[in-house]
């Protein structure tokens, strides 16, 4: 049986393996703790792991974590579909994967405030040239209300489908008094009197 | 001269001040990295006292944090009126608030993803309750649109007044673009749009 292990392809599925129980394990303690508050003896335990290959697999903890963010962005990106022609159809859904993966948001803050000095993800940069200029474009075509220009029109859909998970924590028993179809009712409300071509 | 130190009301006065050295040097700790991230190391340094002395004080990284972040949600309370019947103007506000007060924006989101599970501070719990009637009221004066309730409407104030701190890093050479005004402007136009009673 040992030599079975010992096999090139075997070793090669068994390594992917364990990158997949860390990144997965990762993203749960990121999630919960950010970059400074994770520990990388927990991600181990949490993968069944020993902590020495997590750091020869991934370098450091923050390269870590650098690799279940961009593994994250480019899940929402996958899941999310943006629509310059219809921004009230695409903050629901943004909206929506955020109540779904609390966590997903909660990495997306950690980024914000533990990793922006960095040279930041070519996801996030790539994303954010191709949605200004589809909002251009829609702008030109008149689909689109030319109130706000595309680097504005971004920052406020994106703020409006993130907004239920960014208020105090005293306001979530207020919020929990919302229904989950009446707050997706009131981001596509909102996004749509903002955007409407007048 | 020693005596003079040691005379009570100067010990209290020379307490008074070593508190706001620390709870200064605390709130610069904190908004750069965190609670999980803080090191009492520094904000002892940068205090010029012993971390034993703000241990003393405060008891623990944690209550020092709460201390630093109850001081910041008054002083917000006290710069920024909230105004239901002017909901553009309050975003506006709020949201000049925020860039001038990078660090203020910084500790409130710590706060939701770090001290979340506590009890709640009180000013937080009083405003949320206070703004929620205040907004019905507008809303039955004939004010405010009836298309949100008091609820989604402060989520959404609030998003949209906290918008240009809160997109990815990499966003900000974008943003870097649009003038102040602008952005002041963009704020106030969204929530007018969003608010108008009809």
């Amino acid at each position: 049986m040992s030599e079975v292990v010992g096999e090139p392809k075997v070793r090669l599925r068994d390594a992917g393996a364990a990158r997949r129980r860390i990144l997965d394990a990762a993203a749960a303690e990121f999630a919960e703790f950010g970059v400074a508050g994770a520990r990388v003896d927990r991600v181990a335990a949490g993968a069944r792991i020993a902590k020495e290959r997590i750091y020869a697999y991934f370098g450091s903890k923050e390269k870590l974590f650098d690799a279940v963010y961009a593994e994250q962005v480019r899940a929402v990106l996958a899941a999310v579909e943006f629509d310059a022609d219809d921004l009230p159809g695409y903050a629901v859904r943004m909206s929506e994967y955020f109540a779904t993966n609390p966590a997903a948001q909660r990495l997306t803050t950690w980024y914000r405030l533990e990793r922006a000095a960095g040279p930041g993800h070519d996801a996030n940069i790539e994303a954010n040239a191709t949605r200004l200029a589809a909002l251009a474009d829609a702008q030109a075509r008149g689909r689109l209300t030319t109130a706000f220009d595309p680097v504005e029109l971004l920052s406020l859909v994106q703020a409006i489908a993130a907004s239920w998970g960014t208020m105090n924590p005293e306001f979530e028993q207020h919020a929990a008094a919302v229904a989950p179809a009446a707050r997706r009712r009131a981001v596509e409300t909102a996004v749509a009197r903002l955007t409407a071509p007048r």
